[in-house]
């Protein structure tokens, strides 16, 4: 292990992180309010330790997969807690589980809230809330890599490490340039979510903050009924911001470069168009008892269809209390998830085209065992490999699953309960039904079950391997 | 396709189930019920019918893991329409829907019953449906395997297809001796039970109906309450023979062989017990408030989990009003289900093993990606084919639990009840949670819930490929 490295890397997590919560002190004196200082003080704190521990730039080299993943996910355990401490010293949130459990629940952009009443925060707590999902959203090392002149090497472990989805695609060859096109794209989208819903007439705060969240597929909201009480308006447009932030960045990266043809090709922003269609149109057709409500049932099916498949998790309505079906298909859409490549979580729907295409080739292989059919897509062979690690993630995923499960029920929640609150965990939406619907929240668990959660939300968001390697005990072996 | 291979072999299945009848008919005979002249019917016509198709013996060869998969998959469709029958036309089961649930159910080693009130079935009836899991258990072509000359390699395409597990171990080289030594093993361990119940009081009917449905791992009751009602020693006979029944036949081979440390070293036995008796421990100590109810819930516990493990669906206890804990972990056994190579259903314990240790292999190639880490079970190699296939077999199943649950959700039962309805066919167990829980009933879905688990029983107790393989159409094609 090159501990030298990763150290210099925490402390430029550090650093960066400390500079981010400026953004809430800022706030903070807008709307004078004591909770800033907390933020300044850890800022402050943070940013000396960060500065000691990148005194010395280590030697070049020796960064490997390994040390991609270690300093990966220790990063993201830093700015947890880091980020935890001025909700706590605040009073914000007086427990320090709940602390992390709220601001994992933002890093992770899962959105899963231990407040009872969200509308009791501060406005520098609830902006610091939904900035964390925005810069969850896209990875902080992936900002960092935008910024910081590291090896090209180095960035490429990074980059797979903290990226989403199956396959990580370079959009052009150098890393870092990609990293800053991608913060770019990120960052134009929020902007024209903001501008959009001050149009509409959304006040400046909430304009902000909502998007920040969108733009992350976090799903903070700002106030009890989450996106209830906004406009037909304004929850279109918060629908429309989900599903394109849904959308692998690819998408966007291909029609800024004039190539609209070639985006719309890409096999898994097809499927995933297809698949929020679907489900909208069923869950449409199941609310709907005469033609009257048809409209009001349309936006509010695409507004919880989007909402769950980006895993972003706002609501318009308690579908809690929804017919079996809806929600049914609600709670498959925790797992399916978003594309690889944007900020949602989920399995990603890239994973469900490799699932079901190697599934058909088992099929086919069984008929004709002589046969060799490859699994294709965008017209390119998936590698052996990648299927392989594919069908891995998805085996580690259920005894991930399997195992939360079991530690939650040690809790006394309903099965139904404990079920979702893991899928929503895991993978990273927010809300799942009975105690932790839409219009529930997470304060009722055990401090046990609030760790395998915030455990939960890390690794989905990491996407499992990253933060499952640190318990290999040969990653520490010193050789 | 070798079609006339295909034709004759069903109809060889037709000449047995018929002659299977016959023994419905003999019980009718003791009970003087009217019944019995329905099996007699229905065994006569499908006597012919399969002499007729069994008529001229297709030439040797041309008998493919293709024709294997078939054959095996059309002939449990054969055995199950026509075990319906009687209990069709005999108004037993007024509704054919119903009865081919019932009687699939018992084939499949399932124990799902759509009745009410399991009382008012004749003592005929009563016997075929557990008659028909111990003919479901070792399987109906590995029986006639046992007795009809086929070459080995046809037969070796058989028992791959209707054998349960990820690797079909011959114990012996011919496979036709294979066959004969699983079913003698079978049969002898089926009457030690029934005389064991015998000497415990229990009623002669009432032994061997109870033994049969042990040894499928099936689970139809004869009273309403299950086995609630009999004795702690009766309880604790069929507990034993539960797990027995869940153990790999191999290990009993062994112990014949006088190899008993061998068989003990077998691998997927020691998980099984390991699992086994830490499930009991679990539950026992959930449900337990003081010392003197240990004893009474140490029964409790072993009985529900040895019935949930193995599959087989037997009840002392209304386990749907246990805590969320105890109902979590019988769920979790569910999925777990037996040993392969036993007569228990589930997703296997063998594959468990393998995607625990593809897990760990996976993370350490991660760690190191050039190292190359074999996957080892008792000492051997796992080779990567098995391991894939292994990978696609939980994968599969995985789309068949959603699809299934996705129809199952438009009828307006509650979630719990759906999921477990699924788990509980899929995995051949039976009884499940809420409606379906053990002392509830599958009488009150619809139609279409009932065609979807049918089709989950049927393809869970044939490990899907040669169900799902019915519905490429490459295998129909003409070349």
């Amino acid at each position: 292990m090159n501990k030298k490295t990763v150290i210099y890397i925490l402390g430029c997590v550090l650093v960066f992180v400390s500079a981010f919560m400026l953004l809430p002190w800022f706030v903070s004196l807008i709307y004078s309010e004591e909770t800033g200082k907390y933020f300044l003080y850890t800022a402050i704190a943070g940013f000396v330790l960060g500065r000691i521990m990148t005194w010395k730039k280590p030697e070049k080299g020796g960064f490997f997969a390994k040390e991609g993943f270690v300093s990966v996910a220790l990063s993201w355990i830093v700015l947890s807690v880091v980020g935890a401490i001025p909700l706590w010293l605040s009073g914000e949130i007086p427990n320090f589980v709940d602390a992390l459990f709220e601001i994992v629940s933002g890093f992770t952009t899962t959105g899963a809230s231990i407040a009872e009443n969200v509308e009791a925060f501060s406005h520098t707590a609830l902006f610091w809330r939904s900035f964390s999902h925005w810069i969850g959203g896209m990875g902080v090392l992936v900002f960092m890599m935008a910024i910081l002149p590291l090896a090209d090497g180095e960035n490429m472990h990074i980059l797979r490490a903290e990226s989403p989805g199956p396959i990580v695609s370079k959009l052009v060859p150098r890393m870092r340039k990609t990293a800053g096109i991608l913060y770019l794209i990120y960052l134009t989208m929020t902007m024209l979510e903001i501008i959009a819903l001050l149009i509409s007439g959304l006040p400046t705060f909430d304009a902000v903050c909502m998007s920040l969240g969108t733009a992350g597929t976090g799903g903070f909201g700002l106030v009890v009924d989450s996106a209830a009480s906004y406009t037909a308006l304004q929850q279109v447009i918060i629908t429309i911001f989900m599903v394109l932030f849904g959308v692998n960045f690819s998408f966007f990266y291909l029609i800024l470069m004039k190539k609209s043809s070639d985006a719309f090709k890409i096999e898994e922003v097809r499927w995933y168009f297809a698949i929020f269609g679907i489900a909208s149109i069923l869950i449409t057709l199941d609310l709907t008892h005469n033609a009257s409500e048809l409209l009001h049932n349309l936006n509010l099916a695409t507004f919880q269809v989007a909402s769950v498949m980006t895993t972003t998790g706002y609501a318009t309505a308690d579908f809690n209390l929804w017919p079996t079906f809806s929600k049914n298909i609600l709670v498959m859409l925790m797992f399916v998830g978003a594309c690889a490549g944007s900020t949602g979580g989920g399995i990603k729907v890239s994973r469900l085209i490799i699932y079901i295409k190697s599934s058909i080739r088992e099929v086919s292989h069984l008929i004709h065992p002589r046969s060799v059919k490859v699994v294709k897509m965008d017209d390119k062979a998936v590698s052996d490999e990648t299927i392989r690690t594919t069908h891995m993630y998805l085996i580690v995923y259920m005894f991930i699953f399997a195992a939360s499960l079991f530690l939650l029920s040690l809790d006394k929640h309903d099965m139904v309960t404990n079920f979702t609150a893991i899928a929503a965990t895991l993978n990273n939406i927010g809300p799942g039904l009975e105690v932790v619907g839409p219009m529930g929240g997470y304060g009722g668990f055990s401090v046990l079950s609030k760790l395998v959660m915030i455990f939960d939300m890390l690794i989905g968001r990491l996407e499992i391997f990253p933060l499952l390697i640190l318990f290999a005990p040969r990653v520490w072996k010193h050789r």
